[in-house]
């Protein structure tokens, strides 16, 4: 169990930190300003997951394959996807993976600090939104968590599925890929399909929207 | 008094996150973008002043009733304010309760863990100005608290009381309702009278506004 | 030893706010605003180390003198250079400078907490580039870690010299000052030279810069 733990958070880095340098690329950032939003959105979530159980210093700080991990997505970007045109949708499908693989690896380790099932749960959502948020945040857009198809509902299912399991007992294994899996795919599901959750006010909506793309 | 705290506490979380809220809906989020922007705003400070002076997991993660008091204040919001016109009014007022409410349970917490009178300040100060900053940065906009009116001061003015009469040994659950009093009067009296502190060069300011507000 | 990287430290916490202070001058924030901008540039690169690596609470809240600095650096932007034109490139210098003595001393404080030498260049790197990130975000500008000239590598550059040194068992006062001059003098090189890494795409990036600038 530890070691897919370890698998997850290293691939939810990897894929975080390409959403990253991607986006990075995406902005005319430089190389080394490239590594450090892949690095920033690869290990954000988890650095914040870590401060809050207190279990500091943060795995991605003490265990040096996140930062190999990170930067070697970072090199991948630079090299590879500069040419490509689809950026912004292979951003999205990262992203989501991320999310997924954070989110499960994320409740499994609050669980393992003894918290309560409820908070376990949020800091596994929260685990998995970080990374993007920082990302965002670094890039001065409103992060895509915060205006997109269902995406942190989807965190808050995938780590629910694992916390919830482990309270009725269920191999944590197949837990964890269930959640992980039920995340991911609730994710672009929402993205193909368009599924948003309601807005308060579409009148008003429209009408501020413009003042929001200022 | 530490019910009383537990109480400013938690009215502090539902107002700070009603102004989350409000904001997000402002700005056409859906609604758990509202709901993350409300837990944001309300429990922002609080974790803050929590990860720095090492009580971790913050008391806004391990006590459901912060999370609870955030996700009804985004409930209340997104029924009742979708249709008012003077959101921009309200998010001021509840952010000027937030503040107070903040800035005095702050600095008596930080007491509480024996830190020195002027860092105690300080901390109240940050408790009381973290969230509002949070739900800003969030959306992209530049923290109310770095261009309002009166507004850090009067954080500071009310933690300041609390600090100054807790040397006095005078009863504290005065000192907090003192405390707030004064830094919610001053705030809400400071936007009224458009009070502000000097700006340094008003001639270039106003030249340089125009590229603040692109 | 100890004193000199504490003398570093806070001339470090003096040089940025001194940038934070002229930042946000040139925004036209009003005097506590600079006060907040010049303490959370002065003092998050630290904050976010001791964080980090279990120091809490930070020095930067322990220790008054970190304060005291900010808020001098505040007042003496506030009253000496509201006139001056050239205010853009006295935030590059004292930036530079504050990257340079917070690189090496954070890398230092993580040597002498035990961590592994790659983690505490990382470390003194993030020390570096934290401060100038908080003050950029706030004013939701895109952090110049990220799109400035060899800004983060020189940092690490600094970082290294004093990690390698002590590997060797070199004095580490001379390593200390090695490290700052070598990272002081490559970004401002940089600047002066124009001196870039790599950007992936430059048609693509020309393309899309209009898009970034809305």
């Amino acid at each position: 169990m530890r070691g897919l733990l370890l698998v997850f958070d290293l691939i939810g880095t990897f894929v975080f930190a390409l959403s990253g340098a991607t986006a990075g690329v995406r902005r005319g950032l430089d190389l080394f300003g490239v590594f450090v939003l892949s690095f920033a959105a690869g290990t954000f979530g988890g650095i914040a997951r870590d401060v809050l159980i207190g279990a500091v210093p943060p795995a991605a700080l003490t265990d040096w394959r996140y930062a190999a991990v990170s930067l070697l997505a970072g090199v991948v970007t630079f090299v590879w996807f500069s040419g490509l045109r689809r950026l912004d949708r292979l951003v999205l499908v990262f992203d989501a993976a991320g999310l997924a693989l954070f989110a499960v690896s994320g409740a499994q380790k609050a669980l393992s600090f003894g918290l309560h099932p409820v908070i376990a749960a949020l800091l596994g959502m929260t685990t998995g939104i970080g990374g993007g948020m920082a990302r965002d945040v670094l890039l001065t857009e409103v992060p895509i968590v915060l205006r997109a198809e269902l995406y942190a509902v989807a965190a808050l299912a995938g780590a629910s599925v694992v916390v919830a399991g482990a309270m009725l007992n269920l191999p944590s294994t197949l837990l964890t890929i269930a959640g992980a899996l039920l995340c991911f795919s609730l994710r672009l599901i929402s993205i193909r399909r368009g599924w948003h959750l309601p807005v308060a006010n579409e009148s008003q909506h429209g009408e501020k929207s413009e003042k929001t793309k200022q």
